[in-house]
């Protein structure tokens, strides 16, 4: 079981207990006076979520003389959670870590289930690993958070929320981040609980994330953005195994959450989604048949192409 | 429980099965033949254990579309293992792997238990995993080893034979270097599958490494050369808690394999000590009282100094 605390204020315990501080350049413009002394700064992006900067933090977590019993802390988003998680995960073969999120995507998701890791060359979390980290939400932080980036968050909730009835009832009300957040957090643990080394359950989490990444890739939006637009595309592949009523329903409320419109070559899209790491011989698709119902499409690369130029 | 094969003839179908093979440079000009098509090569040598190579590794791994379920093999000593074993480790956040070792301090230690690592600076192993290999030993590797690399493999089997009585026996009659390895074998994996992440039993392995460690910085001697020296060094510092009759008969014995001679600074030695991540606050001093029965002295680096310099 993972701790999270929510909005619980000991954030700024944990961050002045550690041997070891991580945040990025963004963050430490705003938040550097109430960083404890020696934070450890990295540049921001997903461009530098790769094996040099493991390396830089690796360096600078000796020169401090942290030990295989030290204390290490990610302040940041999560390519600052990605990268500190793994760097602290091989550390010594291991040392603990916590995390407090910034960002609407970390709190919502990716603070959640211990999944580090970070790129190599232009393939995402190509190395990583599961070590999970006590988690502290603060969505006091959300206050200075662009808004592409708030909107990336709000991909990941609208995601969840087709896993559980009570979250999708929850989203047709007037939206209350810090109980979306909960309830993110709550639907995921689940999850993650049975099936921490992601063979199973935990797939259902990739709904959207076939297509989704290589959205991403492609076009260079939020990741939240690009699940988002993800998802709608993955329903309207598998319409056909969609309950009639619920499909047009998701089509629409996802829509709602989409801010941009995309233009999208099916080969380009089949090509990143072959080289995932999530497929096997056959591109898998996770989809909602219904809310809280989710299966899984193996397909081949050329029906892959039929269903996605279909779906556009 | 680790598979291992001992002259079991299987590595042949193992190597040209796999999806992925690294070897270094001077194994591949004398194996090159005999290795499948495609094996990848890394340059030799400790220099070669970091990051970069990982990087390295694992773009040639995802160049090669290796899965997550895919099998990829290291063939080579404890550089080529340890390098390899780690970028397994967490491609994709872990794939399978097998170690076929060439070097007698790989057979007989480095392939079994399942430590991975490369260093970052100047600090060995300084990150790392705990991931196990199926090993597949084949002793007639051993005819192309260089004399420095073999006795370095000797180093941890003298080491290994102050653990038991009964492999301490064995030693003290003619050499079998096949019967050698196997019970190294042996008694290492029931101590690794007592302790597999390295929180009790197996620190009697460290037994020598915490001199020898700093040996084997300052002198650029083979690790398995700097830890019988640092053994026999370790012995010396702590000879009032061991064994009379043990004592110097296991001094007698470790220095019948040192075939070098060393000139060193406590304060020096101190400092490596200090910085190992096998340390916490104090230094760890693992030691035989007598054959079979380890004890560790944790101490501080005054203690350190002041026992080291009555050693020399």
């Amino acid at each position: 079981m993972q701790n999270i605390f929510i909005n619980s204020g000991k954030e700024t315990e944990v961050l002045f207990d550690a041997d070891f501080v991580l945040t990025d350049d963004n963050l430490f413009r705003i938040y550097g006076p109430m960083l404890p002394k020696g934070t450890v700064v990295m540049k921001s992006g997903e461009d530098n979520k790769n094996l040099r900067t493991v390396d830089f933090i690796v360096s600078q977590m000796l020169a401090k003389g942290v030990k295989r019993s030290g204390k290490v802390v990610a302040f940041g988003g999560g390519v600052v959670g990605d990268t500190l998680g793994f760097a602290a995960s091989v550390y010594m073969r291991g040392v603990k870590w916590s995390f407090v999120p910034t960002s609407l995507l970390a709190m919502a998701d990716s603070s959640i289930g211990g999944k580090t890791g970070v790129n190599v060359g232009f393939v995402k979390n190509a190395v990583g690993s599961f070590s999970m980290p006590d988690t502290y939400i603060e969505t006091k932080y959300l206050r200075t958070l662009p808004s592409r980036e708030y909107q990336s968050g709000m991909g990941e909730i609208v995601k969840t929320s087709l896993l559980n009835q009570d979250m999708y009832d929850f989203m047709q009300g007037e939206f209350d981040e810090t109980e979306a957040i909960k309830r993110c957090v709550k639907i995921k643990s689940e999850i993650v609980n049975k099936d921490f080394m992601d063979s199973g359950a935990r797939k259902a989490l990739n709904m959207g994330h076939t297509v989704g990444h290589a959205i991403e890739m492609l076009t260079g939006l939020s990741h939240g953005q690009s699940v988002l637009i993800g998802l709608r595309l993955e329903m309207l592949m598998m319409r056909d195994y969609i309950e009639h009523d619920f499909f047009y329903e998701a089509q629409q409320y996802l829509s709602s959450y989409i801010k941009h419109r995309v233009s999208l070559r099916a080969e380009d899209v089949m090509r990143i989604a072959s080289s995932d790491k999530k497929n096997g011989d056959g591109i898998s698709v996770m989809y909602a048949s219904r809310i809280g119902e989710v299966k899984e499409a193996v397909i081949t690369q050329d029906e892959f192409l039929r269903l996605f130029k279909g779906a556009l």
